[in-house]
């Protein structure tokens, strides 16, 4: 089996599983207990903080673990929101971003704010003039994705971060997509919440965290016994924290090296299927896209037959964000650039990580052409063009 | 180092990590993918599923699975309340219950619902009557433990389950500290929702469940891509999940052999203690209290002092919940069942579990003596009585 779906999930690396286990069945202490098994917790707990900020560059301090990245964006919108209200009740975000902020738009709707959303070029790039001509004052927070988790596009998150801190407004980013392609900086750039996930990053599911920059205060969403400063409580997932620190070391040893394997092979298969199979396009940015993803679209076919067909020869692979991806619906992101919904419906999206192989990405550039070509045999849909 | 903190915290069977480990690295696939990766995982959940419903007698879909009890409590109340509005906004818990759910209560009473507590009696325990007497037309929800998760105590809740349902209220329990101690029957209970944790079966922390029935509309709490049938989104933690479905199985083999052995020890630790230290008392009910739990107070003494000195000893015990311990607060618990702060002070909990070892019991029961007659030698508070 030839897996090229690390969008949708990541195997945890052997040298992360190894540094969660004595967690789980020798130091399984609750980090609230005074005793030498609860101050082993304590310890680890802190030092898988101190790990994670340093991937991010911040302080331990302003790193909050969660349940995974829904949860941090839960925590950042819901939470901000619920805490500035007396502020503003205006928040802007993206038309691409992950189906958690669109439904969490949905609620704070409820709740009586108001969530602009600003649409995007058919690269699926914000223009941050977009964005600073949609702030108001009452605009209290702004949300925009670094890169986005289907099409894989970049945004200009740094300009977006300056014209919003020239008005006192603070910026979010879901930087869940770009974990391992982009190094993260949160001092250089001055973002003020960041979404992490431990999974993508080679850690365990069931585990993420929210960077908070010190100087910002939001409302706890899950409340209990006051764990994680009083913003995230429940016992903490020690293992899975463990884990998630252990991966962030690794990420930032071997980052630089990764991404510069992957955007030889996404380049491959980019080049290879653009040029061999006729009728096809590249989603997302040419250039500003990160290195790992490859998403097409071949007229006259749908998607999911193409997926299909690439399992049936032993390929995992997606037709866009696997958030979605039981539903019917097309992606929003996607039709957000300007696809029409039976375009949006034939596309495929190769995402490339740790454990992919060059062989794996000529298996695949080799089978996708003469997979297109039976489908679209098939199709009553398609006809050569020219 | 003996430990006798299962409340806490407990280690993880290995016979449930053995079973999670494929799911790290192996089956790590996403239940929302369509290839055959995301269909093993889709599989594996299903499964899971399957088998902690048995553990409770409910049907698989009545299982929603969390990131841990606080979580489900939080969605359970929270949920329940935000979706029966309309129906009313009075809600009832008792005084004892987990700080998650005082703490959800601030919050219910910020969004407008009133929250009745029901006194407890000196033995921690719930008079239905007084549940019954607070009925009114507006209640929409009762919440009671099971068990107490400090002293022990189990509650009529039988009785309070059908004198809420005479008059069609819903009722929740967190039963997190009778997991794996008092047999779990929600088809025989009737109960409407139970906060289930994965580490308190010796499954992995960061998992939970929330049982619902059937008939039960809750909101969500965590809002995003739909997983859990739209009631808890994230990628679900498929590791943490089978390692819970594994527990549960293990639980339900050898509750009946587990529950007998731990009376025996805990009645040995009780009536040892009870006969060999003078102005020593037992917290909590004298028979209606879970299996494995001896909860004492101690004239003259400091419960931390208490446990430092165990601690120097080898021992792991606790004085009180893990969740308010490292607080200066006493434990709401004991003040509720009338104690005095000076007296909440001086409590001392051990809590036995499935690796506890005769000898475990024979060597703290046989030091706490000494070490009690220590501490009050050096206690300005302490004169011993006739």
């Amino acid at each position: 089996m030839v897996y090229l779906d690390y969008q949708s999930a990541k195997p945890v690396d052997n040298r992360v599983l190894e540094s969660m286990i004595p967690y789980f069945n020798k130091d399984f202490g609750n980090p609230s207990s005074l005793h030498s098994v609860g101050d082993i917790a304590t310890n680890a707990l802190d030092r898988a903080r101190t790990a994670v900020a340093h991937f991010i560059n911040a302080q331990p301090e302003e790193i909050i673990f969660t349940s995974g990245a829904t949860e941090s964006n839960n925590l950042a919108l819901i939470g901000f929101a619920q805490r500035h209200r007396k502020k503003g009740d205006h928040i802007i975000m993206t038309e691409i971003e992950h189906i958690s902020l669109h439904n969490i738009a949905k609620y704070l709707v409820k709740l009586g704010f108001s969530v602009d959303k600003v649409p995007v070029d058919p690269y699926g790039k914000v223009d941050p003039r977009k964005v600073q001509e949609r702030l108001i004052p009452g605009t209290i927070l702004v949300s925009v994705g670094l890169a986005n988790n289907e099409i894989g596009t970049i945004q200009p998150l740094a300009e977006i971060i300056e014209l919003c801190h020239e008005k006192g407004i603070a910026v979010h980013t879901d930087a869940v997509a770009a974990e391992g392609l982009i190094d993260l900086d949160v001092k250089n750039t001055g973002i003020d919440m960041m979404t992490l996930s431990s999974n993508d990053i080679y850690g365990p599911k069931g585990v993420g965290a929210l960077f908070i920059r010190d100087s910002i205060r939001l409302a706890p969403h899950i409340l209990g016994g006051g764990q994680e400063s009083g913003l995230r409580s429940g016992s903490e997932n020690i293992p899975g924290i463990i884990g998630m620190a252990r991966a962030a070391d690794i990420m930032q040893q071997e980052l630089g090296a990764e991404v510069s394997r992957f955007r030889t092979y996404r380049d491959i298969v980019i080049e290879s299927v653009l040029s061999t199979v006729p009728d096809a396009y590249l989603n997302g940015h040419p250039f500003d896209r990160l290195a790992n993803n490859a998403h097409f679209r071949f007229d006259g076919i749908e998607g999911e037959s193409l997926l299909l067909a690439l399992k049936d020869k032993g390929f995992a692979v997606s037709t866009g964000s696997a958030c979605s991806s039981k539903t019917l619906e097309p992606s929003h992101t996607l039709i957000a650039t300007g696809l029409l919904h039976e375009e949006a419906h034939g596309s495929l999206e190769i995402t490339i990580g740790r454990f992919t192989k060059k062989n794996d990405i000529d298996e695949v550039a080799y089978v996708i052409p003469a997979v297109v070509k039976r489908l679209r045999k098939l199709s009553p849909l398609y006809k050569e063009k020219s």
